[in-house]
């Protein structure tokens, strides 16, 4: 929900630093953290903003946007993000060209690789299974994950994102978490799975598969501004969970479930395996 | 995640029936349920397939998407709704002219009232404040949703969607939740308001604020395909939350930040309180 709308933090300062603007048919603004094209990334934006820098209270936050991307895996995250004042939120991918995710819906980057700043506070990566796993070999995604890793105050993830981190050699030596079905592919390029909702290890963040990501969200939110303002969001959002069954993991749902599930999704779990190793074998 | 990713049930009937296809850049299909273009609602789609009628065992589902809707409050029941086997969605809306979130993130609707079939199987409506507000009283969003919800065999909401079923004249004797801020606003429309995560009331079904509407989603499944189906899903999308906080009620959250959040947003609270009533006076 928009700031205005249902009660975030005041916006006014973030609004300053917009690097585009969405415009409504009927020309209020709309849309305060993203620098967001409404036509599809046809529109040439006059607000490319990108090089006025934040101001140093500004949390710059580039959220890697990708094909086959899993829509929850961003929108969870991006609903904290985007409710927490004075952030400036960067969609980033090579181009500007509209990433179809899951649903269908697609998504367009407000930010190529090339233009997104150095010094990121928070770089994300979402998942989405199969087309994660199609990008753990991609040199362009790698390199620019591994760049702004290096220097990102925080290096985050939720559900198979945590599988780009891993191939960038981001999570080497650090606990981490990722969907379940995939979590222990992380090992291979030297990470430390670990069967958590929202792990945290130094600046390592990952969250668990697709749903975790609210909780990641919040979490990220109360490391950066406190426990206060998450909390803030957390009511904003409703977040007080009821789901209707407890099959939310291999462990809690019916074995014929998990079982059917596995065997149903062994070859693209194979397909991690072997892009998991082949990467850490370059480490 | 797109089922063949992510262990949903397979998808092969269900393409048969869609009434639109995305392709991505490389040529390969993708989105699976939705009409959905990807072009921003500018390329004419070969495959409007509304007017071929669906199977009698492929359930239709009718979503309005609306301008400054709340991404998640969308995105929670979708990401169910496509997973489940056979689903035929709609995202339905005046026209085709993508609609703006909170996020700033666009949405193209598939179909229009128009080309919307009559009878659907679900009728959804997400919230999102001050733009759910706003249609409170649109004739044309009202008359569709009464003429759909008169014949729907499930008439839902999350959040504060449900204000629009309520000033639609579809909550009348029914009860139902809404966003907490705003629930008791359905009584003057007819309602009874309940304070659950999730409502079933014959066949109104509707959700709480914003992150309800996984519960929701996952309500709705296992109604329409059994608790089995629910679960898989449930375990595809790791729904085994761990808020970090528990301030997600207003009945858990620190008292000072309940009475901020009102007070900022006591103008807004108020113009819901005024239309409902002035919906609930024309029955």
């Amino acid at each position: 929900m928009e700031e205005q709308n249902m009660g975030g933090e005041p916006v006014a300062d973030r609004r300053r630093f917009l690097m585009g603007m969405a415009m409504t048919a009927a020309g209020t603004m709309s849309a305060p953290a993203l620098a967001q094209s409404t036509s599809g990334g046809a529109a040439p934006d006059p607000h490319q903003g990108h090089k006025m820098p934040p101001p140093p209270d500004t949390p710059v936050m580039a959220l890697l946007v990708h094909p086959k991307m899993v829509m929850q895996d961003l929108i969870g995250p991006l609903t904290v993000f985007n409710l927490m004042r004075g952030s400036q939120i960067h969609l980033v991918w090579k181009d500007k060209q509209p990433v179809t995710t899951e649903l269908g819906i697609t998504v367009a980057p407000t930010t190529t690789f090339a233009d997104c700043p150095q010094d990121v506070d928070v770089l994300f990566v979402p998942g989405g299974l199969d087309g994660t796993i199609a990008l753990m070999d991609d040199p362009e995604v790698l390199a620019f994950l591994a760049d702004r890793g290096s220097r990102a105050k925080y290096v985050t993830a939720d559900c198979t994102g945590s599988l780009l981190l891993g191939a960038a050699g981001l999570l080497r030596g650090y606990r981490a978490t990722s969907h379940w079905m995939v979590r222990d592919e992380l090992r291979s390029m030297g990470a430390i799975p670990v069967h958590e909702r929202v792990v945290i290890d130094r600046n390592r963040i990952t969250g668990g598969g697709v749903t975790a990501g609210i909780d990641f969200g919040l979490t990220i939110c109360a490391l950066m501004r406190g426990e206060a303002a998450a909390q803030n969001i957390q009511l904003v959002i409703e977040y007080a969970p009821a789901p209707p069954f407890n099959a939310g993991t291999p462990e809690t749902a019916p074995p014929d479930i998990v079982n059917t599930l596995l065997s149903r999704r062994g070859g693209t779990i194979e397909r991690a395996r072997v892009k998991a190793q082949a990467a850490g074998a370059k480490f």
